[in-house]
């Protein structure tokens, strides 16, 4: 289906990376291996996506070895898949391209069915690009850091379900700013706003706004609302209260806090480079995912 | 403190019951023991509530012996205390009063600095009540009642913090109502309706209204509003999908469940009698616990 | 379309009324009249209707003479369409076929595409039906009755667009509730609550539920949430400030109001039969217009 | 009151500007105007200020002539005086000090009874600064532009009570974004956002954050939530449905709309100075107005 006359990749070396054990990954991975390869990519398949698919034909490459070797990642999955491929490579300046195996993602936007006729394009050189800085947070007890973890969707403090309200001292640059009883506090990036943080009542962020947004999860005090604070602070949220409390990022891997526990936000100076199809919009994804209306209605 | 001429009580056997380890309860209990003597009730300080307080001079009662042997129970905590202690009494014809030891509760509405003035006038016969209905939940596994609750405020089915969204069909006497993935749901009563359910976003629903409010907790369909349905129906929540779910009756005690797992939830028979101040407003407690305008503002 | 078997129609004298200049009426009036008349019925177009679509040659009846003379209405077009003709019918014990033009409606839950295959069941008996109150309304200047009026959806106080916030005084069985500042409330039926309600953030009452639910529009206190009452009592509405305030009627009528001017809304004994086709589900309705999650995701 | 040892103004003439017809508020400006004198500054009470009071043995100047020829301007009402204000004086580099003769505002920040003690230190050079943008909105008819507005807090395109709901097309830099049924669309600055957009659901946006906020009024689809965009965008709302519709500026002023008009927003080049007292947080500001927590609670 690919087009003869597309030009050549302007990418050289490309690794495509799978959400394990998903079904038809293997010809999924098939399909985007040939046409890289058809536009005179070197193509690798990370290696632990190769071993869950028995696509040990390929050549593989681990994660590891992807910073400093490879041009371009392509992410099969979803939104949660390229996350985790994301923090992985971030600041490491390759750019990533995210194809949805299902529902149309945020980031992973381009539909399975329109991969052949969309990516020879892209890999051409016609592609839109966007950059998407991430959190880092530090986990600090009585005085020591005894956790770092980097998100780029959110940073969440939450309750265990076994348990009550957390209680949350909120600083930011130094300044105190409140107390907070709730089921938990995210912390999100312009690209984590439609994520939880939209579940909880957060507002949407376009990716270009260079600020940060808490989102409280079912606060106590009916005036918590979300904030949006510009994206140079550093933000101190700590456990003043709650048992079983933890902090998570992108909700995939996390850290058990006790009560005095800080964990410290800002922005991280790596950041994710997504391309997207030529002539993308955001509020086109934004309208599908959200069945926003197209057309006006007849009155 | 109480007028000599206080009427004598209309309630003759009154079991004082307070919150554990509270500050000063000790006292507390020793001043409202001995207003009720002097109105002539013969009065028992629950056991457990005596050990703590080392009331060891006053008679005691066990929580088993006060079904049947007492007229009326006296709670000195707050909304979470008379929630244990209601769940405990449910069906057993005790009317309970409840005095709050901090700041006000929607049902521990008379203040420890009111007790004096308050509390003799209604031992005298001069309150108003209102019965409360409770929820009545069953865990079915398999086809078997894994846990029977009863629930004054709420029965919630929610995640495990350090898992991912729980998915839950919901039916409602038979009939599929939808499938939703989220934080949790709660299913509360008029009296819950300002607790928990309050903070994820759900309506207030005055003490009188026969419903059972369903709200979503951070739910990902952003349409998942809460819904009000009437109280004689039964309502079925179904784990579809998600690790570490339970079932929390009251957030006090809860049923760890897995998927396929049902929770059976409809209006208990038995309910509790609460006795305020009389003349008591619920509006004026709302207006105070929500900082609602009492007065119009100059324009 | 019709099938030749289907039993006669169990409503004598059948009524239809359209929403005037609709695109197609004509059309849709002729299938339905004749699939009436089909059954045995005698069938009148409301004159109105008729007069704007030409339908001269039918038996025609003014929308004062239907109450008395006709034992079905059938309505034609959108929700909108079915609360003007409800609130007319309003304790005239006939009732109402909803049939949507467009999308479909709440109340109007018979898509134009499936009438020849309802309908004909419906006149034969084979229906649920269920009943909805109406509020009833009446302004208060100076102790005089100015103004009284109906509503199906909802009454609801608010400002003018020109202007700034109202202030309002609402009291419930003349117990003071709150000062509330807004651009307006909100006062719902069950009927009304997936309405303007919905919109402005307040819950769902399902149908049965013997409520009434008050939602502010943009309260200046963020505590002010909406709450739902028994049905039973009279909420009084005061101007306490605001300029160019205004009282609707199920948004399609108005009453002007002035500082001090009362609103008093109570449960009217009036009510509104709606038939719907038989194994009619209320969720069923939300789901398709709220897009409410029908299948189980994968995880 | 004021110390003897305050250091000289640093700023030579100032004007005052009160809220016309404010009881009380002759006494306001003679206090400031002495406080103000004592440390050097040549003081003007605006004209109509002045009328309304009666102050009229102090030299007036019109508001017009205070471009120029002021140095400092002290405000004296609260936020909704300080808008209009703020919006004749942007761009015009004369920083604005508010006081409130009520509840604390957001930008009017020192409380009449500590004004006294804070001005003096002000005025002589003891401040926190900070600049508000303001949006310029253009409303074109049919090509030409028929009203020209700027707003400090924001514009707002809404229906009249009159009417349902408005139907609005909203486009960001030329690309379409949706369309919207609702009764409104608040536009907003950091600063507007605790105004208006705060009651219709919207975030709080610290006044850093380079962002504008569109927040629908009661918007029919439940998925039309706040967005938040970089203040560098142009944002254009088409009317595409609804009568009496209108466009507002800080909700003072308006311009009323057809179908088919567009109001074009984008930042002002033009902002406004505000003085703080010195160490003033933002925060801090937040807490008070929306009682926010600032003790930890006891669990």
């Amino acid at each position: 289906m690919t087009t003869k006359n597309t030009s050549p990749s302007i990418f050289q070396r490309v690794a495509l990376i799978g959400k394990f054990q998903a079904d038809g990954i293997g010809q999924v991975l098939d399909l985007i291996f040939d046409l890289a390869k058809t536009q005179g990519c070197s193509v690798w398949i990370e290696e632990e996506t190769a071993k869950f698919t028995q696509n040990q034909h390929r050549p593989t490459i681990s994660i590891k070895d992807i910073i400093g070797n490879i041009d371009l990642a392509i992410v099969i999955g979803g939104d949660g898949t390229l996350l985790g491929v994301g923090r992985h490579l971030a600041g490491a300046d390759i750019p990533v391209i995210g194809i949805n195996m299902g529902r149309l993602g945020y980031m992973t936007d381009i539909p399975l069915q329109e991969v052949a006729m969309i990516l020879p394009q892209m890999l051409a050189g016609n592609y839109d690009s966007d950059s998407r800085h991430l959190l880092s947070a530090s986990v600090i007890r009585k005085g020591n850091v005894t956790h770092e973890g980097l998100a780029l969707n959110d940073v969440v403090v939450n309750r265990s379900s076994l348990t009550g309200m957390v209680e949350l001292t909120v600083k930011v640059n130094g300044s105190f700013m409140y107390n907070q009883r709730s089921d938990g506090l995210i912390i999100a990036t312009p690209t984590g706003s439609t994520a939880y943080s939209l579940s909880a009542g957060g507002p949407i962020l376009h990716p270009r706004v260079e600020g940060i947004v808490l989102t409280p999860i079912a606060p106590h005090a009916l005036s918590n609302r979300p904030i949006v604070l510009p994206h140079d602070v550093e933000i101190i949220v700590e456990v003043a209260g709650g048992k079983d409390v933890n902090a998570h990022f992108d909700m995939q891997s996390l850290s058990i806090l006790q009560v005095g526990d800080q964990v410290r936000v800002k922005k991280s100076q790596k950041q994710v480079t997504l391309l997207h199809p030529q002539g993308h919009s955001d509020y086109k994804t934004l309208r599908e995912k959200l069945h926003w209306n197209e057309y006006p209605s007849s009155f």
